[in-house]
């Protein structure tokens, strides 16, 4: 197979719920490293709690703007693997996607449009004869590596007209408030929410984000959280509060503390933000 | 020490119980590079379970097949660093292995033959002087990058005859039934034994793999598996069933569960494959 | 912004409290990646304790003497981020720092002395804009990333004339003892103290650190541990001994277990090392 080399091979980004402790993320780079030697492999993270589709889709879409233009990211939590759900290569303005059609891919498509998708399907890329079980490598990090090598994505299989999308409700802004709910939960504990801290200033007086301070309190069920924080540092040690964090996205924190344990909320727990009196 | 270059530097792949919170696998890093600082590094894990030389053993003969030739692994869960036990390094068909001498490599080169066995102990490509409690560092890693580098097997210490092997007993297919054991519980909990499926295949009327379904059990003490499927996803949420795994070996699994939880079965259990009546 | 390349592009070596499950090692990655797309960049740990400076400032010494001449070491655990606390870019005879100036850089700065102490203020280099809550991958990554391209670190900022440093106790030696402490315990549960082994030494007869055995005791509270070993595997399992770890510190340890639950010691605690009579 007559390969095109680039000057400068496309970034690898891979995001999976394999864990650190076994042999499954080794496969996949060394089935990568056996195609293209020379590519550059970057870890998301392996930790996403298996089966967690919402949680590697959020990871995924929360890293991806950082990386630069052709990095190929292949994302897997796949509790379908080897069922007729189908493999995805999407390509958008700036990137390429490469995972299962679960889901996984709804909020980072939300951010850049695809233009052009594609079922992976192709065997004459796959490793000979691809497991039922571990696709990932068998299937999509040859696909990966060859990508990454400059080969088009039409050669991997048949375009697609759509893909599978999570349920993804938007925040809305009504009767002087903004509805939304708990995306993510970080390892600080910080809760992330779906809503932009721009959705704020339109209702407050304020001329930019950072001017949004006091005026607002923040409800989740029972709990009223009042306090609003340019940076956690600006928080006393202990105090829940909200800021808007570095997705600018409204965050619920506590100052070298876990605002999920401390306030008991998860993803998806609805929230409301709405003007003090 | 004149170094000979080799257009691409071969990839070196780690592996360890060092875990990843302190400077342990960093400074083995920080040596290759400084040896050779286009060095290519993969890591396999380094959440090895302390001391557990059996696991490193399986999660590297199942991660090895997949690297691209030449590639170097360093594999280090080493309870007697600083002892008398040796250090390998053992050129093989396709890779090269370097290793404290106290059986990792024991199921690695079941499957891929030794050619050529080495003890490392040519001081000159130690760090100097090296320590008693860290020889990956001072010795293995620098040892692994001067080979990177092109360096012959031959330079790093004398040949020996052979090397220590763990006890690793094979599958048995006796009046039709096949016995085998748990080899590895990964981190999803699916137990991996030791039984090719390929051993299933004479004994039933399927012409392939794949075509291996009911017909057969899986006895493991007082308990019986009894559903054989060809993915995950193609059981029941919560059900016990054995399938064939990305290894090509007889797995124990639960569909987004831990078979290690609910069957209570761990690494070295007895199992046996009997047909259904 | 014109870019000179070098020939070899510097290590970058990150290390921070991020953990493995988030997106926060990967958009710093990818940042700097979108900069210098040839970036070597090596994990040194992102599992130090949430907010724990101590704890990164030793890692970090003791992993860097490892890693090549000018290696950008990318160190953040910074519960004081977006407040007025600075960060620093420090040049060494051999390596770069970048770190929030909060002590993080105290243990490293004790081995290889400030050649060039910095400010990391000017916007040029950072995202724009820059968030308040994620000062790594804003304004460190980019710095970082054009730092390995080879700029010069007087672009990035204004002179300081010092650092924040951590109250550091050298170790004593006193009435023929060496009093010191518990600087850290890693994944083993291996206690490492401030007192070099080579302090030991002058109060001996022996020739070599390697020699000093027997002849002292260690004592801790009301404990008092005897036995002086030379390696791990040279110890009874489950006896608690002392002997010279890796790092060429005094190191109290347990034969495959863990001296930190052992002997219930952690970071802090005070020692003495005194003859047996």
């Amino acid at each position: 197979m007559a390969t095109m080399k680039p000057k400068r091979t496309r970034v690898i980004a891979l995001l999976t719920d394999f864990g650190d402790e076994d042999y499954f993320v080794a496969s996949v780079k060394g089935v990568i490293l056996s195609v293209n030697p020379r590519a550059c492999l970057v870890d998301i993270s392996h930790r996403i709690p298996a089966f967690d589709i919402d949680a590697a889709g959020f990871v995924l879409a929360a890293a991806c703007p950082y990386f630069p233009p052709e990095t190929i990211f292949l994302a897997v939590v796949d509790p379908g693997v080897g069922s007729k759900r189908k493999i995805l290569l999407v390509e958008t303005s700036c990137h390429f996607f490469i995972a299962p059609d679960n889901g996984l891919l709804t909020l980072a498509l939300e951010r850049e449009k695809p233009r052009r998708i594609r079922e992976i399907s192709n065997p004459r890329f796959f490793l000979d004869p691809p497991s039922q079980t571990f696709e990932a490598r068998d299937k999509m990090a040859p696909v990966a590596a060859w990508l990454s090598l400059g080969r088009s994505v039409k050669v991997f299989g048949p375009a697609l007209e759509g893909y599978e999308k999570r349920p993804c409700p938007e925040p809305e802004v009504k009767d002087g408030e903004v509805r939304g709910r708990v995306l993510y939960a970080d390892k600080y504990g910080n809760l992330i929410t779906n809503i932009p801290v721009s959705l704020l200033q339109p209702l407050s007086k304020a001329s930019s984000p950072r001017q949004i301070r006091g005026g607002w309190k923040l409800l989740a069920g029972k709990k009223e959280i009042r306090g609003y924080r340019e940076t956690y540092s600006a928080a006393e040690k202990g105090e829940v509060f909200f800021l808007c964090g570095s997705l600018g996205l409204v965050e619920i924190a506590v100052r070298e503390g876990s605002a999920r344990e401390k306030t008991g909320l998860a993803p998806g727990a609805p929230i409301r933000i709405v003007r003090r009196v």
